[in-house]
């Protein structure tokens, strides 16, 4: 307890009375009152409320990490706040099932009264992909227009500013450039990791030209999936290379980061690591989601209103399957597994740069 | 498309300026924004929201049930109404999930500052359990005191008319009392289960005493449970016995209605009684949700707090875990299976009740 | 109790011995245990257990519908299989997310010795898949060879045989195309559900003709998209033109069932159309559950091994990613909406047909 | 890929032809199948493959724990171990979903074929519950033999080792009585908090006692209510009473343990503490899930059978709740949070303390 405070009545505190008066039926105006309409609005306000959350979280990872130097401690709280996130993203996708108890005919005795009002028109959604690092030049157009056009004014300058700002993918890219490990006293990661590489894929020719059960066209087909890895690996290797696909957009993050984000994956055993580590997975968790939640989204427009246009105007479903695919923000991180490399052929840390990976104090130590 | 209005915009449709706007944080007023105050507030508020929905929802119901008659196609539509509580039920016990994402630590952040303030006073939840059929005198008492004493005086007069309000199992009691077939032309159910069970109940009793594999403590017991199985039946068929059970608590419906319950049950697959069966299978559902949920939140409160007292003044922990036991309304339904008889037992329904329970037409009738 | 047995012990009746015997780790086999072996053997083995229980209740549902005349209480049963079978399909997706415990890294430990093993060789699923109608003609091809061509002889003619059993998409092209209702005495429901649509296009072109608020360049547009619509319904009620959007694939219905889905649709709350409609929704539950969990298998995918092409030979992320698509059954009934009207635009029933579809017997009547 | 080896089969590779040649149908063999004996039995077998599952991961977590010292990487690796145990109790509870699909007089169709089989005698799954750290004295008894007297004489065996070997709880406890930062130099833990807590305790009752706004009334219970938490903090900081408490089975911790549990807690934010506080979280979550499991069982069980006696003697419901209750491991960790105290009355750690919590090596000291 601590200064004494007028008691607290838990309605208030909620501010239940404002609330539970902020849903109103636009088919009661129309003379009836369609049943449904009333889960349509409180299922999206329900989105909206969580969506908020979802940015108090998000915001609160990328104030630790617009620090110049981002300590231990705050990757442990932007761990946590990122757990949340990834827990809220069950709760909303469990939501489409509550939604789909709406039948198309149900949905058809308010529908005409929503337009042009849409989903789409969800600010903080969109909020959240620019923070999250979706880039106003990734998005899906619809009817060639820029997203923004569809909303209103204040709403339009709101989200010119979150373009502007680093969003979480910026601050990830720099943070992992930053990484002290890439080079650390005699040990050069990049280089040892080369020589792994070049090791495996040697061996793995001679086992191919040499296996003496493949027929002429097996070992041919073998061979071709192993020239097209080792061009996957040269493009890795070859800064000019890795630039060019950098700009063609089949990579965002800098060479130094994604350099970084390999090394956190391959040695994440490391207790310096662990916690990198878990950030990346939280990342890739919390793009998987929205990507689940817009295909879960499109599938059941598809069921609700068919292949019509949506309340937006615009082809609900195939937008939204799109925006599955394309509104992706760390697609790198995913990449990634095309490079590790089993464990077996990993290069050893030296000493120095396992001592510093971990405590100076720990149990099996002392 | 009906008659032309102004173009409608989401974010002012879903009022989501003022939703938006209900988050106050009591930390922020006591000098330091506590993080997961956030997460406390609107978790609760995404429950009020579901809440109202499921009252919404709960009350279409109950005004279907309401009338003199209950139209088949009422019971249908009751039960798109129940199936759509359950999916919201699902979502709203996953929130606990969210929840717990903050731990106690972080909870003692603002804790304090919201005493007396509690669960316990969500409005619409004690309204919920009322219009479900919890009675008053069945309600756990926290220091003596009675429910309503925890509320404004406002919220108390609601209370008190959701209490003299006929409440779902009110409904349903009625409603199953009036089902035409217990009584049927010549045929009287309660007469024919009744001899089918005389007839099982003496078939076991054969089978144990000549069963030659029975050891005589073996066989002493069986003859026990079986005798303890035929006082469960003989409380069943004599009305006196039952109308002590029913003020004793041991069951609530009138006896007709039990009795309707069951034929529901042991003849659901004819077409008739398809979704009177659905409606009480839902019904189970509903309320064992609530139970799941409460035992969930039972759980959750004893990792946030251990055993100390909760912000309300009551001990959160047991008051929940034993409201999971004790705040239950169809119990009844459940007790039900007890007396369900193996389908080669079931008495055959004569032609004329099988036929007034099918249709008409039917593709295997034409 | 029936007649004597011997005492059965739980672990022989699951006969557990030989069940927890069946996982055999590869990764023994090479020198080296890899821990999460064990966690993809078993993970596996607990889809192909739930494969066989969606088969036991499926192969149910088409032996009901291979009758020549499906009962009402066939119906009712079979509404029960297909609820399962949802449930069941919550458990296997919900299975990803343990399986996704599983790093990339880990995976590598052992990922090699599985080639060119592959999930795509699951018998059962494939089964599955022909059981309920996919069509050999519309599988995505891998590398150009039928997808019979990864199996054993011995599962190829388990696969061929299930392709030329009716399907439960055939069974219920069937069973649609026997409705009595279409033509039922003096009504005709194509007839009277034509008017309706006319009456609705034509109120809809003036509405938006004469609305004083339309800029020309809006109402140009909004009379672009009724012609579409108009457009739509034209090929639904010119018979020709109907066969050719079959024959291109666009509808795989034959019209008449077409037909008979629509009205079990639009007039869903009358007694005898209540199974028929759940039966249509959880046909395409199913259909829309396995498209997720394709989907969220492909994402899986692509976490676990990048682009890389998978342990079957096949790039593993495109090709479910695609299969979530182009392998569904009953787009059909998800097309359906597009063609609802709105209950107000209804044709009402005229009684005989009203009649004829309820009960003799109800509550309302007696 | 390493040494040449035969081409893997899917199906070979899981042993599906065994796997799926398990389900021994007890109706058939009394003349009718049962449709849904299927269902119970794959159900169970699939609570079994987790079971086995479960395990593996704990028995993994177990040997990184019987090692002399615990080296960090373990700790990490054994968070991975229980994220997983926790994905898995994910899927199980939702298993309960499927079989509540089962109706009561579906289950009657074989109910009887069972006797005396009962999931009570599933080893693997009291295996897991001695290794989880269950002790048999806790075992709720039913009919006064203890629990083994169920099981087969070779099962018998499995259980006793069980119980003999070191259990997750015990090997907790003595890892967390070796914490090193419980005195470390000059710092005395336990000291510093002991005095905090006097600070909080003399200032909450100088708040209750100068607080203008209470009543007498209200004075007095305040004052009660912090006596008896003075008096939960007394029994924690004697020794004495502390092990009188775990005599009579309050606590089971050492008491050396329990403060480095609270620690943990309440410095989890430094870099070292990090992955110990979520080790305790995650066997909190087991602990919890195996409660909910349990409960939900008994939810279903309530359903099945009503208050009738189990297929193995025992009242089902009462039993299944009951361990609910009864059958838990890591209550002391629950009860950890009644001796919280808020991060702002936490002691400073000195800086040779929080330098020896963290790495040599970070961003912001670098």
């Amino acid at each position: 307890m601590t200064k004494p405070h007028a008691p607290l009545y838990y309605p208030d505190y909620l501010q239940l009375d404002r609330l539970l008066d902020c849903q109103h039926l636009e088919s009661a105006d129309h003379g009836e009152i369609a049943h449904d309409e009333m889960l349509f609005i409180i299922t999206h306000q329900a989105y909206e409320l969580w969506f908020k959350q979802i940015l108090w979280e998000l915001d609160a990872v990328r104030a630790l990490f617009k620090k110049q130097a981002v300590a231990e401690k705050a990757v442990g709280r932007a761990v946590s706040h990122l757990i949340r996130i990834v827990e809220i993203q069950r709760v909303i996708i469990g939501q489409i099932d509550v939604l789909e108890t709406m039948t198309p005919l149900d949905f058809l005795d308010f529908r005409d009264y929503l337009i042009p009002a849409s989903g789409f028109q969800s600010l903080q959604f969109r909020l959240l992909e620019n923070k999250l690092g979706i880039r106003p030049a990734q998005r899906l157009s619809i009817d060639k227009t820029p997203y923004e056009a569809r909303f209103a004014e204040r709403d339009r300058v709101a989200l010119k500013i979150s373009e502007q700002e680093p969003s979480m993918f910026d601050l990830l890219d720099n943070w992992l450039g930053r990484t002290p490990f890439l080079h650390f006293g005699t040990f050069d990661f990049w280089d040892e990791y080369r020589q792994a590489v070049d090791v495996m894929l040697a061996k793995d020719r001679r086992l191919i030209e040499e296996n003496p059960m493949f027929t002429p066209e097996k070992r041919a087909h073998q061979l071709k999936m192993l020239t097209a890895t080792e061009a996957q690996f040269d493009a890795l290797f070859d800064p000019d290379k890795y630039e060019r696909l950098r700009q063609d957009g089949s990579f965002r993050l800098s060479h130094q980061a994604l350099q970084a984000a390999l090394l956190i994956n391959l040695y994440r055993d490391e207790p310096i690591l662990y916690l990198p580590f878990r950030l990346l997975s939280l990342l890739m968790d919390i793009d998987e989601n929205f990507t689940k939640w817009r295909y879960r989204h499109a599938l059941m427009v598809l069921r609700m209103i068919g292949r019509k246009i949506g309340t937006g105007g615009s082809s609900g479903h195939d937008y939204l399957r799109q925006t599955a695919e394309q509104h992706r923000v760390f697609t790198d991180l995913f990449s990634l597994s095309t490079f590790f490399i089993p464990r077996s052929a990993l290069p050893d840390l030296p000493p120095h740069v396992r001592a510093a990976m971990g405590f100076q104090f720990s149990e099996s130590s002392s």
